[in-house]
């Protein structure tokens, strides 16, 4: 199945580069209420599904006894900056279980922001694995391995507790069987398994919809979701677009990247939730896409955040002395 | 006119992402020899004609009076990476013109390659307009109106006289009439014109194969593709696909990248030159084709040379952990 054309790039008033894509609005139930391309082809949803690769954390009462609050969740679910905040509250949530950045096992990265990247280098230091963007999350399993007396060393593996929780977890919200063996390795080391644009986007819906799963799950699935619409700094960073989509509707709206052009997100107030994928991989496209998506679920109840929407779905494009030179957009939805 | 799928990513046993593509290997006639996708569309070719657009410097005798040699010339051609070696002979350049940096109008980036840019923020400096990937075409921009006495300031406008000839060599060259009202404005701020890629692929057939326009302009572009390929270091920078592309066949490839994944080239010694543009703009994808098309182009007759560029044509991706997790990998052609 051809994926249409989702977002075009423009330079004067030619169209320069096209971006390819599939997406899924769907309900609880799995019913895609709005969807373009192909969506049950298997994807690998990367980053985007921190919050269910969290729901252990949660589930198994680590969050509570380390005494995680909102920000720390949403650190947790993040693919932060690198900024400062980021890094010391990722190093805060491992004091709590008693470890510290050697017992990390994300790899190490300069911040993708090259403003964070140069002023660490300004300073004459170097990156460590706390400035890893996934280091929350790494510190998040990194409770769970403790709270249960699990050996910490080794968590990323597939075979780990750690990873087969959150498998479980995945395969039960997505509906979909998911075989250790078939994982791909994300950039942090750990599996990261490929399911359909509508499972993904179904496993929110659930959450929001609070039903389809165990009331535990669901009620965890609430929380980690909350804590990042509450606190959406901490899951990504200054102006990204994460942080700028869930800025604009505080508490309505849960939309959170993954590399390669995915997004994943919910809105709880319509008991929706969304996946998408672009072809080509291209975080610009994802972005404009998922800004496009929202402001359209929003137009029929809330034409003013759906017109803020809009102009997220749209990034003006300008060159080195500042002229706008074109824009990225997405296509009429 | 779809394109097909040229590049395609992969992460543990499945595909990814995909990247779609057109592609002109064309002869001095404009024959196409191979090709694939819409190649008649207009495509902006942004930096990957920087050859063409220095085309005046060599015919107005300004690359002779200020002593331009093959380093010089090849990084005027080049998307630089702002490494000292780059940035001290732009300055060079201008020098000899009697300027200095503040007559730049190409603006001011950090280097794209952060490695650069973190040598540079760690010695508590900033970037300024020699460090732009562009400055060695704007120098040989102003070395051209120096010598014929025209006003420098202003000369990336599509008026001027600059501009002018610049537009007139690649219209002639590529066998397009090109509107400056039409014009794109690139990252640098001079114009550019789109036009088909069997068109820019004629033009670098007609350089190499030494017919279709006047001797003075095809020994200029000679001249200009040789000092390329005898010092393809400038022309783009360490570790830059463009050098190791030129630098696994000495005298014997012209290859150059240009921005939303569009790359031009030529083989000497099959008389042949090719353009390419990857539809979503991915750069990783343009260097993958291009790498896959002059392994084709030379399994026939230098199967070892073939076989370095098949090499070239995938790329192993790692994670922070240096584990790897999949390949970015030209389709069959």
């Amino acid at each position: 199945m051809e994926n249409p054309i989702v977002v075009e790039v423009t330079r004067g008033g030619r169209v320069e580069s096209r971006h390819r894509g599939a997406f899924a609005v769907v309900d609880a139930k799995g019913r895609a209420v709005h969807a373009a391309g192909d969506i049950e082809a298997p994807v690998f949803p990367r980053s985007a599904v921190k919050v269910l690769q969290a729901l252990p954390l949660i589930e198994s009462g680590a969050a509570d006894r380390f005494g995680l609050g909102a920000r720390e969740l949403s650190l947790i679910c993040a693919s932060h900056s690198g900024e400062e905040g980021h890094v010391a509250l990722a190093s805060d949530i491992l004091a709590k279980a008693g470890l510290g950045e050697g017992d990390l096992e994300c790899g190490c990265h300069w911040p993708f922001a090259g403003a964070v990247a140069r002023r660490i280098a300004g300073e004459g230091r170097e990156p460590n694995q706390l400035h890893n963007n996934c280091s929350g999350k790494h510190s998040g399993f990194l409770c769970t391995a403790v709270h249960l007396g699990e050996a910490t060393r080794g968590y990323v593996g597939a075979r780990h507790p750690v990873q087969e929780r959150v498998r479980a977890a995945l395969a039960d919200l997505t509906g979909t069987a998911l075989d250790p063996e078939e994982a791909g390795i994300d950039g942090c080391s750990i599996p990261t398994y490929a399911a359909p644009l509508r499972g993904f986007a179904q496993a929110f819906a659930r959450i929001v919809a609070d039903e389809g799963a165990a009331p535990e799950r669901l009620a965890a699935g609430r929380r980690l979701i909350e804590a990042c619409m509450a606190e959406p700094w901490y899951m990504a960073g200054t102006r990204r677009a994460c942080t700028l989509l869930m800025e604009a509707a505080p508490g309505r709206v849960f939309a959170k990247t993954g590399a390669e052009g995915v997004f994943c997100g919910a809105v709880p107030e319509l008991g929706l939730g969304f996946a998408l994928k672009i072809e080509d991989g291209a975080t610009r496209a994802a972005e404009a896409l998922t800004a496009s998506l929202l402001a359209r679920l929003f137009e029929p109840h809330d034409p003013a955040l759906a017109a803020i929407y809009a102009e997220q779905s749209r990034a003006g494009l300008r060159n080195w002395k500042k002229t706008e030179t074109g824009e990225v957009r997405a296509m009429a939805l």
